[in-house]
């Protein structure tokens, strides 16, 4: 949140003041991703993990053609989750076989495009295989795989668990041996292993135990491998924090971790393989904002309220609605009067006829009013494709990226 | 859920079994809606309810055109919430007139299409007062205006409550008289109110209280205002069953307390007011389904899971995460085979990457496999236009109205 510049007292977005962007931009409310804030990131991930582990950009955190075009050049790989995701990545730099492509229910038309386009599959079921294999009979290319583990633990402390007991996710540990042997008999490429546990975790030693696993269990696997080992993806899940409860995550902890155990577990058995994290929201989440202006200033029954022209159909997380089970407001601000002092308590809702329709539950704020800029931070991921866009048939916000 | 029609074992959805309506729309997963139980639906409200309520549809519920169209040739008035909802109830044949538009946050742009429509504008707060009114001399049109009241009570057991306590929505009470002393000098024709007190009620005895108490409240304002009292729109909040733990509304109840309303306390003192309720989901939630094909069976650590190609981007309610606190299955079916026994537990999943993507958790239901076709019902008001339709960039479902 104090990563953004202030110039003349405004919030500013790649060096523009939020009043100048919101003309540039022509409309509120909009999204605005700060290039050179992305740019830092990935030097400041870069800078705690271990020089031979590469980085994978989970491109559902943010989609935006722009933004995805400037993480390609900042990150190894990129990962993708739909047929449109992947025609993003592979209009970037990023070569087909560096895409690598997640989900439980591909269909076989997402399967034909991404053997054709030659990116590595994740491969989810035994079902999925026989699909995969069958595509790639049809197109004359042979597709190149990666076994998605569901491991056989699970973390704590993730905001969402994804590995562990029964999931849709992955082929079960115990099964995967299995697998691959079935495997070897077709005509799969397969290149090796990806492990999610989970993610928005923001506690280092739960990631680092996770890792550790994970590292452990997909070395065993690789003992069963009918093939080279040439990829290792052990999952992302570092977190960012949303409300005044969140601590930033302790990122050279992690890398410390990680380096011992590309050092002393996985280089000795696999030299060659490469060792990758996916991230997503952890690379992009802080490096944009969400900027709505404010249409009303009421007062009911003592309390203050600033109606904004965005909502929860831009911002569904923020308004606490999208699976959380408690409600905290995410970090808020008058982004035309940053530096003023904070003043009176207000409630600021958005222009929905909803009541869930709620961004910032009695914060305190400068006074602000009608035609004010309302900033809220920590938007760079999982904002406008994470919310209902078309609830109530409002138009659709701006994107920018400066 | 029992009001769709079976033909030869499959679920019909206005006459067409489920598979080859899927053929005719040419992809899964899609929204089908019913336009006979939409027409039957109005005709059960329609014989519950005195003669002289008029019945608005609030097209937030679902703003499908078709829908609306159909609407139109039903109901008596149409309710929006943005300028593109305000256009799809102009292109219907309902008078704009008829046609009210409510919100917290309306932008001057939709205000001047609002009064240059001619529509009836739920006039939210002093400010907006003040804008409608230079929007109607700049335009030479004299605006149509309901204040919108927030109650001085609050009805418990809603789905959501929107009026009572401090609240975004209308003018506290207690300050409309002197806010209708002051339209009085203005070029405003205020044309009477407008309450709604909560929504999604499944509890007859508290929508009966608090129309009882919306209507003396009412009635109260209307003898301080200065012109005739020529409408009185009495909210809505009927709510529709999801779970197995509700139970339908009992219509008959509130029909004959809103008689008697009518006729003891509302037409000696309005003989002439057009008296309104509005409703959304009641009329139309029940008439939809959600439609999507298996893509995947799969068995993990005990577990069997149906991966369909829809999920949570179309049906965001039904999974549990839009402001619900406990998740609690929707009901859920195999439609090509809506006769066959239930056979097993399975949990069916949407083909997202995310552990949040939850349609069926143990949901007992005919032995089913790839191809076959899963139908969540109760789909027709707040599903797509409710839903994070950009999560992971999939295409938009179809929706068909037959």
């Amino acid at each position: 949140m104090t990563e953004f510049e202030t110039i003349d007292g405004q919030l500013a977005v790649g060096g523009v003041p939020v009043e100048r962007l919101a003309e540039r931009v022509g409309s509120t409310p909009f999204f605005a991703y700060d290039r050179a804030l992305l740019t830092a990131r990935v030097g400041l991930l870069r800078a705690a993990m271990p020089a031979d582990l590469q980085l994978s950009y989970a491109i559902k955190a943010n989609p935006m053609p722009a933004v995805v075009q400037h993480m390609s050049g900042l990150v190894d790989s990129l990962d993708v989750a739909s047929a449109l995701e992947m025609r993003t990545a592979l209009d970037t730099p990023t070569p087909p076989a560096r895409v690598s492509f997640a989900g439980p229910g591909k269909t076989d038309t997402e399967l034909r495009q991404a053997v054709a386009a030659g990116v590595t599959i994740e491969l989810e079921s035994e079902n999925e295989a026989v699909r995969i294999a069958r595509t790639g009979a049809a197109l004359g290319v042979r597709p190149r795989v990666a076994v998605r583990v569901n491991p056989d633990f699970s973390v704590k402390g993730s905001g969402m668990r994804m590995g562990g007991g029964p999931q849709q996710f992955g082929v079960d540990a115990e099964k995967v041996p299995a697998l691959l042997k079935t495997l070897a008999g077709t005509d799969l490429d397969v290149l090796g292993f990806h492990c999610f546990a989970g993610s928005q975790n923001l506690r280092a030693e739960i990631i680092q135990e996770a890792q550790q696993r994970t590292v452990e269990l997909l070395l065993r696997l690789a003992s069963e491998a009918h093939a080279p080992v040439r990829y290792l993806n052990l999952g992302g899940g570092f977190g960012i924090p949303y409300t005044s409860k969140d601590r930033p995550l302790n990122l050279t902890a992690i890398g410390e971790n990680l380096a011992g155990l590309l050092r002393d577990e996985v280089r000795p058995r696999l030299p060659e393989a490469r060792v990758v994290i996916e991230l997503g929201r952890f690379l992009v989440g802080e490096a944009g904002v969400y900027v709505t202006r404010v249409i009303d200033r009421k007062e009911s029954r003592g309390r203050t309220y600033l109606v904004v022209d965005g909502g929860l159909h831009h911002q569904l997380a923020a308004s606490g609605n999208f699976g959380q089970v408690i409600r905290r407001n995410y970090p808020i601000a008058v982004a035309n009067r940053i530096d003023a002092e904070p003043a009176e308590p207000v409630t600021v809702v958005g222009c929905l006829c909803t009541p869930l329709d709620l961004l910032g539950d009695e914060v305190t704020l400068p006074g602000a009013d009608v035609g004010d800029l309302v900033v809220l931070y920590q938007a760079g991921a999982y904002g406008l494709t994470a919310s209902p866009t078309a609830f109530l048939s409002h138009p659709a916000p701006a994107e920018v990226l400066l």
